[in-house]
């Protein structure tokens, strides 16, 4: 972070946006104009348009006594990028909106921004367009992605069939249990947006809560693969959430087993170090942006041996509800705590 | 207003979006899946896609002390759209993320949401998606409208020529005015967003103020009378910011006529009683979302008795530099001011 301090109110909203946006090469082939006008212009190709918009606040998505500002932007982008990820689009571009205070500095901002063109850069997607404004407090990031999948290509959370096999790509739990660590270390840190929190040790666990990243490869590998998932949906909000959500949509009812959850050593490690059960973690804890998705049996030879997709259940009947079947054979019923219900009063 | 008060806390976010999105019709060829999915899924038909997105947030864009939710609800939607009519484009689509403090009820969301579902309905646009959160202080809004130009339809700020026609829609100022007269009603309201501004008297520009329209009719006069504006941009911050920026993006100068503007004679009054000057209104006063565009001489003919344009001055060489002739004919440099500066300390 740069020692100096420039006020917003000495660049003014144009002059941000200037200041901000001057140094954006595009790259899609689905962009025809980015910034700077009253919209922009892109165009699909033939193909069809998938868009998606999410809003981070301060205070209830993020913490900026140890979310960095550099990682707070990337991570916004990101979140969005695997929302078209989860349609099965390939994403193209982004709009930024920020509202915040002045006790954000110019420097402050273009910390942000520069988070936000990192994953930009990584994820090959245009920042086509955007806002800002002064808010009265607070930092609240709006961002909207636009992705692009042939006809026939997009998978909804609605069409899962009966049998279907429950997949999960990578492993679960280890973003939460990195806010554990943060919330923890919280103490040490002062309450100012500068302010770069000490990153060292923990490190697989702290970079899922700080740096995730969109499954974009996984969208590439079911080309690789020759299959189409009937359904998907990526994990923002805790496994069991998703899977409920997957279930309700398609009109189905699911099983779950607790051992086939793929949960990390080192997660694992630091629930256990917490008294938290590594479990719960996965199902409730959220924020993973990995992608839960249905495919047929007849395709499990072909993600059988893939490393990244792990089969953790099937769909059924919605008269059979949702089971989560546990490592001792002990079946309960799969609710949904989520993020924050699991966070408590606090 | 209802009598009744719902904690937001009482639905939950997914209850909340759930509960504010079941009415939602889809009406456009172009919408293929609206929410409740991770993203929405747009057919372009081949058009290019026109993208734009824009930020409202409490105690900078709007004052809830006067105005009414529903009011302002369906104005976030019409800035958005203006901005595309802007472009020249047909809107429709939008994604409307929220963020909000638990001061805000269930009831006053679905204000919000009925001003904006009503703009929807008005401008044959869907909601296709959003997102909402709850926030530590404050109601931020935040837009984003997609519409759709065949190749080569679309109008930018940069592509006016030499000697090209100035022309604007409407008239000017009004909005300014309503919010005069707004902020000396202030005082009788209580702080509290279910409090609605008694808007007897001075009607036109209050209305202007708090239920502004998007000028899609001018979109299709363009068709209608044959003609393609050279350059184009909506009046969001007021006359002389707008045509700056034009002359400035096209690298050209300008000339203005001061007894050209057009100007309502409520506006006029309104600015005389104020001790104001009413061309200073216009010029600076801002949110009267009419559009200010080119047009080449040669197409004098079939705008000169559209009664909705009015052509206000030229484009000329950079060199000249942007000027203002007073109605005495006295000559000076224009400057944009804008609405804030206007606004002065308060």
């Amino acid at each position: 972070m740069s020692e100096t301090r420039t006020e917003l109110s000495e660049l003014g909203e144009f002059g941000l946006i200037r200041h901000l946006t001057s140094t954006i090469s595009l790259s899609s082939p689905h962009t025809k104009l980015g910034v700077g006008d009253d919209g922009a212009i892109l165009d699909s190709k033939g193909k069809q348009v998938v868009i998606s918009t999410d809003l981070l606040t301060e205070g209830i998505h993020f913490d900026l006594s140890y979310m960095p500002l550099m990682h707070l932007g990337y991570k916004a982008v990101v979140v969005n990028i695997s929302d078209l990820c989860a349609m099965n689009a390939t994403p193209a571009q982004i709009l930024v909106s920020i509202s915040m205070s002045n006790r954000f500095s110019v420097e402050a901002v273009e910390e942000l921004y520069a988070g936000m063109l990192k994953a930009c850069e990584v994820y090959n997607v245009d920042l086509v367009g955007g806002d800002t404004s002064a808010s009265a407090a607070g930092l609240v990031i709006s961002i909207t992605a636009v992705g692009y999948a042939d006809e026939g290509e997009t998978i909804l959370r609605s069409t899962a069939k009966d049998k279907d096999l429950l997949v999960v790509t990578g492993d679960l739990g280890g973003a939460y249990m990195g806010l554990q660590i943060l919330e923890r270390e919280k103490s040490v840190f002062v309450d100012a947006p500068q302010i770069q929190p000490d990153l060292a040790g923990h490190d697989y666990i702290l970079e899922r809560q700080l740096k995730p990243e969109a499954r974009v490869d996984v969208i590439r590998a079911f080309k690789e693969l020759g299959i189409k998932p009937t359904s998907m949906i990526d994990i923002s909000d805790g496994l069991s959430s998703e899977i409920l959500h997957l279930a309700h949509d398609s009109g189905l009812g699911s099983v779950l087993y607790e051992e086939k959850i793929p949960i990390d050593h080192t997660t694992y490690d630091t629930a256990r170090e917490f008294e938290l059960d590594p479990t719960m973690c996965a199902l409730s804890g959220g924020e993973d942006y990995e992608l839960l998705f249905t495919v047929s049996q007849d395709d499990y030879e072909k993600i059988r041996n893939h490393p990244d997709m792990t089969v953790i259940g099937y769909m059924t009947d919605q008269a059979a509800g949702n089971q989560l079947i546990a490592k001792n054979g002990h079946v309960t019923e799969l609710k949904a705590q989520g993020w924050n219900a699991m966070k408590g009063e606090d």
